[in-house]
C-alpha cells in the first residue's frame, strides 16, 4: 500500500479514522521505503549522491555510475585508484577520469561556477588532495583558485598571496607534517577555513594524525577540520558555504 | 621612525632609493611593531579579542579587562572557573558572568543580532559547551536557536525540530560519549554543521577523543569539527558564516 | 493539525489526496513533536527512561525524577555519587540509594524477577560495578546469581561454580586489570557472555582500556563488549537476552 | 588409563581410595588429554570448532578439513583469502568457498535453519563482513534477514526496513567510518544490538579503531561489541541468543 | 559428596562405572569447590596470598588480615595508602607498615633471608617502588642488596658498583622517565634482569608508558619487564628465580 | 700502548706515578678499543653474539658469519627471512636455516642440553614464534619440552600438561589476540614465566600491542613480559634461568 | 686501594704485571666509586648538579642544597612547588625562590652573563615555562632575551620582533595548543631553535602531546625538541650552544 | 611596481605620503611575490634549498633539479628510492646518488668542510639514516666523523671512543629499538647531542615512537629531539650549531 492507495482507502472509509491514526506513526518509514535515492537526497541535501570509491566491487561501482548515466545526471566517484580506473574505463569511456587526484566524473548539466573557493597547500605532495578538493568543489559549481605551495617554512609566499585568499567565501587549507598552515592563514583573515590534514611525511606524522591533532589544537580561531586526505569532505563543506554566501541554498 | 617619518625622508632626499630599497624588507614588520594589538586584528579578522581565561594569572586577566573598559569596547573572556571569576568580580563587578558555561563579557557596542545559528546538543550534559557557544555567537551579533537534548538514542526528538533547524545559517552540533548527532543531522540538512565533541561519558570516552574522531569519520558530508568541549571556536565558524550569508563580512 | 484532524479532512475531502501525499513526507516527524517521552520508549524499547546521574544539575534531577513520581513510574539512577545522593535524599526521602554503586532509584510497580543473569567479578575490587548490574538487572525485573572474585589467578575459584553458571540465560562478566575472565568464561559455557572491562589496576591497564581489549581480542566466541565500568550497560544488555528467552520480551 | 579402566579398579581394589582421592586431584586434566576436541567442545560449547584461517600453514588447513571430513562432521573455516583457498581447493574440491566474505564450508549435517537473526550494514563496502557474518550464522542453524546499506547519511533507509528488523531476535549491526548504525537503531529497537566496527575508511577512522570507540561509548543501550572486522564473532553471539530465544540451546 | 565418598560409592558399587565415568567430566571442579583458598595457593605457587591494598573497603582488609592471624600466617599488603593503613593500624596494631612503599605485613614465621636480590635504581624518586619490591623480597625469605640512584645519567655510579652487582640471583632495575638502566645493566652482567617502569617524569613520559616501552624495546638481551610501578610483581618474579638457584623451589 | 705496555712502563719508571694516575682515568675505555668483541662478551654476559637478521645488508651478514666460522665459534641469526637466507645460504651452505622460525645458526661446539625450559603456545598461529624460541634455547644449550596449542579457549587443554609444564625451569608463554595464556599459567604453577605477545590477531590486536598490555597487567604474579614477536629474547632470558638453577652461570 | 696505591704497588712488583692487566679491567669503575659527584659531572658535563625537585622527600632535598651551601657551590632546584618550597625556605631562608617558574637557587659565583639566548613563547600562559628556561639559563650564565606572546595567531607581533631574536646564539621557542611558533620561526631564522611543547591548551591537546608531535613534524628545519614543558632542558640546551659560540666550552 | 620604482615614486610626489602609508601596510608581502626563492632563502636561513623526494612527481623533480643546475647552484634531495632515482639519472646523470641512504645531490661549490660533527649510531641498522646525516651535514660544509655501531648494549664501544666524541662541536646521536643511546652520551659529554629516533626495531618499537619518546624523556641534560629517521633535519641542526662555533654564521 503506497501513499495514494492509503490516503484513498481513508477518504472511502475503507480504513477508519482510528486505524488509520495507529498507521500513520510508522507510515513515513515505509513510504521512505519507495523512494528514489537521488531525488530524495538532492530535494534533502542539496547535493547529489557521490560514490565513495574504495572498498567497492568494481562491477558495482560500473552499475552504479550507469545507473546515473541512464537518467542523464552527474556523478562523481571519489578514492579510486588508477588500477580499477583502468578498468571501469573500459565498459564507461565517457567517465573523466584524473589520476592524480584519484577521482572521476559525469557531467551532464551546464552549471556554472559561481563564487569564490580558495585552496590552499602546504606543498606541493599535498598536490593529490588539493585537486580532490579542486575537482569536486567545481563539480558542484563553484568557482576555485588555486594556490599551491604557500606552506610556513616559506611563510612569505603565504603573505604574497593574501589579497587573493581573503576575496574567497570559504578557504580549504590542505597541510601534512606539522600542518601548521591553516593556524597561519586564520591569523590572517576572516573567512571560514576549512583545514584538511594530508598523511605527507613520515615517523611521527603519524600518516597525517599530528597534522590533524595540530588542526584541531590551533590557537587562532576560525579553523574546522576534515578527515586527514579528505579534499573531497573539504570541498564539500567550503561548497555549501559558497552556495549559502551567494544565495543559491 | 613610523611610516610617515619614513616616507618623508625618501621624499626630502635623506634616505637614499637604495637604502630604502634595503629598508623595505623589513619594514612592514617593524610598522606593525607599534599598532594596537585590538585595531590590527579587528581589520584583519572581523571579530576583537576574545581572552581565554585559562592558565593566565588573574591579576593579568583584570589588566587586560580593564584595558578594553577604558576603550570602551566590548571583551569576551571564555573558560573562566567560578573561582577566577569571583575574584575578579570583586574589582570589575559590571562583568557579567555565566556560571555555567563559564565565560564572562561585557558589551558596549548594541549590535543587534542577526541571521541565524542553530545550536544543538546531544543530550543535558553538553549543555555547559552549548551555552559557551551560544553567548558567544550573541556576543558577536548572531541570532540564534536552541535545540538542546535531541540526541541520537531518541532519534525522534531530533525529527520533530528539522524544520526549524533547516533554516539555520549554519549549525553548531554539541555532542559527547559516542558523538552520532552531527552524523544524523548532516544526513538530513543541507546547512554547514560544525560538530564539537565533548567531554562528556567515561571510560572509553577517552575524554571526547571518541566523539572526536566519530565526527572527523563521519560518512555524513557537510561536517567540520573543532576541539574537544570548544562551543567557542565553534561559535566563532558559524558566526563567520552567518555573517557571510548576511552580507555583513 | 494532529493525527486525527489530518485524517478527517482527507476523509471529507479539505484535503485532496495529491496534498495529502506530499504532507505525509513530513509527518511523522512532526507527530512525533507531541509525544510523551516516556510512554514512546517503552513502547519502543520496552525498559522505560534511566537517568545518567553524572553531569548533570542537582535540581535538574531532582525535577526529572519528581516527574517519574507524579507518575508513579519507575526510575533509576546510575553514576550518583555520594555527596550528589545527599542533597537529593533531603528533597526525595524515599529515594533507595546504594552507596557502593552509586545507584539510586524508586520502584512502584511490583515486578516479579524471572529468568537468570549470572554476574561474575575477577575480584573484589570490581564490586563496585557489579552491583550495578545487579541492581540494574533487579530493576528491570531479573532474577540475578553472584559469583563474585572468581578470578583467573584462581582459576579454581570459576570451576567449581562453573554448574551454577551454566544456568545462566545470560552472563555479565566484570573484570579490570587484564580482564582474562570473560576468555576463560566463554571456553566453558554456551551462554552469551556479556564483558564489562573495569578501570581498577595501575600503570599499563590505562584506567580499563587494556582490559577493553583483552575482551575485545578474546580467542573465546560467545563474548561481546560494553564500555570500561558500565555495569548499567551490560545489565540492559542481559535484561534483553533474559526477556526474550523467557518469551517476555 | 582411561576413566572406564580407572574406576574398575577402584571397584576391584587394585587402587586404594586413598591413592584414588589423590589421583583424582588431576584426574579430569588428563582424561581431557585424551578426549577428542570436537565432541568435548561440542558439549561444551554447542557449537563445533571452527577453523580461524590466518596465519597459519596450508598444509596444517587441509589436514584440519580432512579430519573433519573423515568424521562427516560439519566445519567452517574464516579468514580464508582466496590465493589460500584455491591451494586447498586443489585436494579438497568439495569445500564450498565463498572469496567475499573469504569463508569456506563443509557441511554433512541437514539442519534446519530457524529463529531470525537481522543483519544490518552502514554501507556496501561493509557487506565482506557482512556475509561472514550471514554464512555463520546460517552455518550454525540460523535463519537470517539482510538489511544491507541502511546506513546513518541516508536515515530514512533504516527506518523503512524498520518493521522487519524489529522481528528478530537478535540484530547484528556492522558499521565502518564513523560507526553510528548501531546508536541509530538501538534507538529504535528493543532486541540485542551485535555491534561489529569494521575497518572501512581512511584517515582517522584507524583501521577501525574510531568505529570501534563509536560503539563502546553508545548513548543508546542494549550495544554489545566485537572485534574489528568480526562478523564471524557477532554471528556466534547472535547465535547463541537465538537459539536460547528459539529454546535449543 | 566429596572425593572420598566418591571412590567408596563406586568400591561398594553404589556408583555403577558408567555413572562414574560420567560423572568423573565435571568431578574436578566441584571437587575444588571445597578447597581451602590460602592452602592450595601455597602449594601450588609456592607463596602465600598477598592482598592488593588498593579498591578495596577497609572493612574487607581488616577482616582478610584478621583471618591470616588467626591462622598465626604471614600477610602482606601492597599498595596501601597512609591514610587507609592509618584506620587499619586502629584495629590491628601489629600491622607492621611501611609509608614510603605504602606496604604492610605481619609475620609469624622465622624465615631465613637467603639467596641474592639485587634492587637497582636509576634516581632517588624511584625509591618508592624500590622499597615495595625489597619489603617484598624479604617478606618471602629473599636476602638483597640495594643499589639505589645509579641511573644513566651518572654512568659511573653504576659502573661502580658492577662487581656487587653481578652476583645476585636475579637484579631487579627500577627506573622511570626514559628508563634506559634497564639496558645498560644488560650489556654488563649475565643475571636475569626484571624490570620495573616507574611513573616518575612528566610531560612525554606518559605516567610511565615511555619507560614501559623502553624497558620492553631494549636491544640488550637478559630483561623482561613488569608493569609501571609494579615492585612487588618485581620481587615476586625475583624471588622465584631466587629461591629456584638456591634449590628451594 | 696495551695494558701490558703501560704496566712495564710503570715498573720501569718511564711513565711516573702522578702521570699514570691521570692516564687512568680513561684507561679501561680506550683499553676496551682493542677488545676482540665476542670474548669480551662471552665473559661478561655468558652467551656469545648473536645477529638480528633484520635491517642489515646481506654482504655485512655474510661477512659476520665467516668471521665466526673462521674463529670455529657458534653463531645464531634471527629473523632472517626466505629470501635473504636463500641468498646466504648460496655462499654458505653450511647455515642451518628454519623457514617457519626464520632463524639459522652454525654449531662448532657439542653442549649438551640441560635443565629445563618449557614452550607452550596459545595457538598454532603462534608456533612461528615458539620456534624461534626453542631453536635459540637449545643453541644456547637448554632441554627444551614443547606444549603447542594448549590456549585458554579450550582450557582443559593445558591442564592436561599441567603436570609436566610444572617441572620446567622456567616457562616461556607465548599467546596473542587477547594473550590471557600467562595469566591462567601463573594462577597454576610457582616457576617464572617469561610471556610473549604475539602479532597474530586482527582489528584491536593492534599488532600485538593488546596481548602485550594484557600480559603487562596481569592479576597473577610470576610473570614477565618481552617485545612482541621477541621469541628469542624469552628464550635468552629462560636460558639465563636454565643455567643459574642448573649452577652452569 | 686507590690508583696511587695500585701504580706504587705495580712499580715496587707487588702486583705482577699479569695480576695487574687483570686488575685493570674493571679498574676504572671501581675509581668511580670514590669520586665527588659534583667535580666529576662539572669537568665532564660542564654544569654542575640540578635538582629535580618533584618525586623527593623535602628532608632529602634539604640535605641536598645544604651540602652545597657547605661547598660554597651554586645549586638550581626546578620544579618546586610552592608549597614544598614554603618548608625549605623554613630551614634555608636564603633559597631564591621563583613561584611562577616554580625554581630556585642560590649562588655563591659571580659569573657574568655572556651570549645571547632568545626566549619566545606563543603566549602569556606558557610564561611559567619560559621562566623555567630563562632563570635557568641565566643561572648557567647566559645573558637572555624575553620574547613573550609573539604566537602565530597573530603573526605581526613575531615579526616586528624578528630582527632581534636573529641575533641570538640559540632560540628557545615555547608553545601550547597547536605548537606551531618554532616553525614560523624558522622559516625565518638562521639560528638553531629548541622547541619546547607545553601542557597549555585542552581537550585534542593531550596535555601537550599535539604540541610535541607538530614541533617533530615541522616541515622547517633547524628545530630540534625537548620534552612537554620542559624549559629547564631548553635552557640547558641553549646554554651549550651559547658557551660553545662564545668560545666557553 | 617593484621596491625600487615605488620609492621613485615618493620621492618625486607621484604617490603622496598618506597614500604610501596606507599601501606600505601590505607593501612586503607583495614585494616578496616576486621575490626568487632560493635567494631569499639564502639570505633568510644561511642554507640553500633541499629537496624532500617524496610524495614528488619524478617530472617535477627533474624540473627542479635542472633550474638548480642551470643556476650552478648546488642541490641536495632526501628520501629518494632507488628505483625513482634511476629514472632520475636517465634525464640527469650527473646527479651524485647513494643508495643506501637514498639521498643524491649536485654540487658546483668548492666549500671546503670545516668544524667538526660527530655522528654516532646504536647499531649498523641505523646506518641508513647515518650516511643520510653525514651525506647532509658535508654538502653544507661541515668536517663529519663517524661513530657507527657504538651502541649500548655492548656499552663499552661508546667509552672507547668517547675522547673523539667529545671534541664535536654538535653529535648526532641515533638509535632505534629502545633509543638509549643519546641517554649514555650525554651522561658524558658537555656538548649539544641531537637525537635521532630510528624506525628500526619491531612490536613495540611502534616503528620508532618507542625511541623518540626515551629520547624526549631522557634524564641526561643537553638533548634535543628530531623526527624518525630523520638524518636530515639532524644534520640540519647540527650544521647551525657547527657554523655558528666556528664563526661562520
Amino acid at each position: 500500500m503506497d501513499e495514494k492507495n492509503f490516503l484513498e482507502n481513508i477518504k472511502n472509509g475503507e480504513i477508519s479514522i482510528n486505524d488509520g491514526i495507529k498507521y500513520l506513526k510508522d507510515f513515513n518509514y515505509k513510504e521512505m521505503n519507495f523512494a528514489k535515492l537521488d531525488f530524495q537526497r538532492k530535494s534533502r541535501r542539496h547535493f547529489g549522491e557521490v560514490i565513495f570509491g574504495e572498498n567497492k566491487k568494481i562491477e558495482h561501482i560500473i552499475e552504479i555510475i550507469n545507473s546515473f548515466i541512464e537518467r542523464k545526471e552527474d556523478v562523481l566517484i571519489t578514492r579510486l585508484s588508477k588500477k580499477r580506473a583502468k578498468k571501469i574505463l573500459k565498459s564507461i569511456p565517457s567517465l573523466n577520469y584524473d589520476p592524480l587526484s584519484q577521482t572521476g566524473f559525469i557531467k551532464f548539466s551546464k552549471n556554472e561556477q559561481i563564487g569564490n573557493v580558495a585552496i590552499c597547500t602546504g606543498g606541493t605532495a599535498d598536490m593529490k588532495i588539493a585537486e580532490e578538493a579542486r575537482i569536486t568543489a567545481e563539480f558542484f559549481g563553484c568557482k576555485t583558485n588555486k594556490f599551491y605551495d604557500v606552506g610556513v617554512s616559506g611563510i612569505h609566499r603565504v603573505f604574497s598571496k593574501m589579497d587573493e585568499i581573503k576575496k574567497a567565501n570559504a578557504i580549504i587549507a590542505i597541510a601534512g607534517m606539522e600542518g601548521a598552515l591553516p593556524t597561519v592563514l586564520a591569523g590572517l583573515v576572516d573567512r571560514p577555513i576549512i583545514a584538511v590534514p594530508t598523511s605527507v611525511g613520515y615517523g611521527a606524522s603519524l600518516k597525517g594524525i599530528s597534522a590533524l591533532l595540530t588542526m584541531i589544537n590551533s590557537c587562532a580561531e576560525g579553523i574546522s577540520v576534515v578527515n586527514i586526505d579528505n579534499g573531497y569532505g573539504a570541498a564539500y563543506n567550503a561548497a555549501q558555504i559558497n552556495f549559502l554566501v551567494e544565495g543559491k541554498l
